[in-house]
């Protein structure tokens, strides 16, 4: 999945609303599969794992990310290159708690619900954007570093903002999940 | 769905593998719902035609196309302006007979597959990416023009390019599928 450094950065760039429309009727279908919530967001979750697993090479390859040394670092990158390359936002990140292991990614704006104005009637818990949590859950694995990551608040559900918690569960081991060279 | 003029052409575009990823998780998941491959088509036609419908519009603000006076005009315009917009290339065109109503465009390479080696086992009728075609046709039904629109030449069935026929079935009349002023 490498690409050659010397390809243009527009290369990769495609029109937004085909993807968001895509997404949503990936969405439509799912919800069409599942009965339950629940096991929508599993599924969205699993196949963004899958996703995550497959852009984490390609990202590393053309953001030139050097190696982190704190979560920080990592949740900042996230936000700030990854968010940015691939959905053209930059969410805002905090720290939750004094381990600095959890973090927040706030989105002010979320293109993947641009068309949608509301979930679907009897859907309410559903996380209509989880594809995004198992795409960075799937990406940070196969960088030796596991995580939880689920919506924490969500505009679709009422919350003033939408917020993407992720919480790393293991020691940071700077060997392990530094970019090979 | 309508978008002001002044934003800027980078505000839509997003990166491209993302997309490629989950369009294979949307068709995968609908390969794991439907055993025939041609309700894995119709299926696929069936939300290209939705999600046609909604782009539609937003295209004819953005791309500022001007009116048409020929079938010819608009395979065109699908090809150099719309495809360009939303996948970032553009197909060749040929009319494919004497009435000027059967037009086809050649793929030379289709992001779509990016990720694609080939079909999956058991799925040798699979139009992968047929949510193309009912894309186009939805679009154009936007603007009062039916047309049939399906791949004849898929590089994922051997074949050595991709091809999409369009082959519009109305006279054209100039009134009804204008761009409004």
């Amino acid at each position: 999945m490498s690409r050659p450094a010397h390809r243009r950065p527009e290369y990769h760039k495609i029109n937004k609303d085909l993807f968001v429309l895509t997404y949503g009727a990936l969405v439509a279908q799912l919800c069409k599969d599942y009965e339950k919530d629940e096991d929508v967001n599993k599924y969205l979750d699993t196949m963004g794992y899958g996703i995550g697993t497959r852009l984490v090479e390609d990202f590393l390859a053309r953001s030139c990310v050097g190696r982190c040394h704190s979560y920080s670092e990592i949740a900042d990158i996230i936000a700030q290159v990854a968010f940015k390359m691939y959905l053209g936002i930059t969410p805002s990140v905090t720290c939750n708690n004094a381990s600095r292991n959890e973090f927040s990614l706030i989105l002010d704006k979320n293109p993947l619900v641009e068309f949608v104005e509301e979930l679907p009637t009897g859907r309410s818990s559903l996380c209509y954007c989880n594809l995004l949590c198992g795409i960075i859950r799937g990406a940070l694995e196969m960088v030796h570093l596991a995580a939880d990551v689920t919506f924490l608040q969500d505009r679709l559900k009422g919350d003033k903002v939408t917020e993407i918690g992720i919480t790393f569960l293991k020691k940071l081991d700077e060997k392990k999940y530094r970019r090979k060279k």
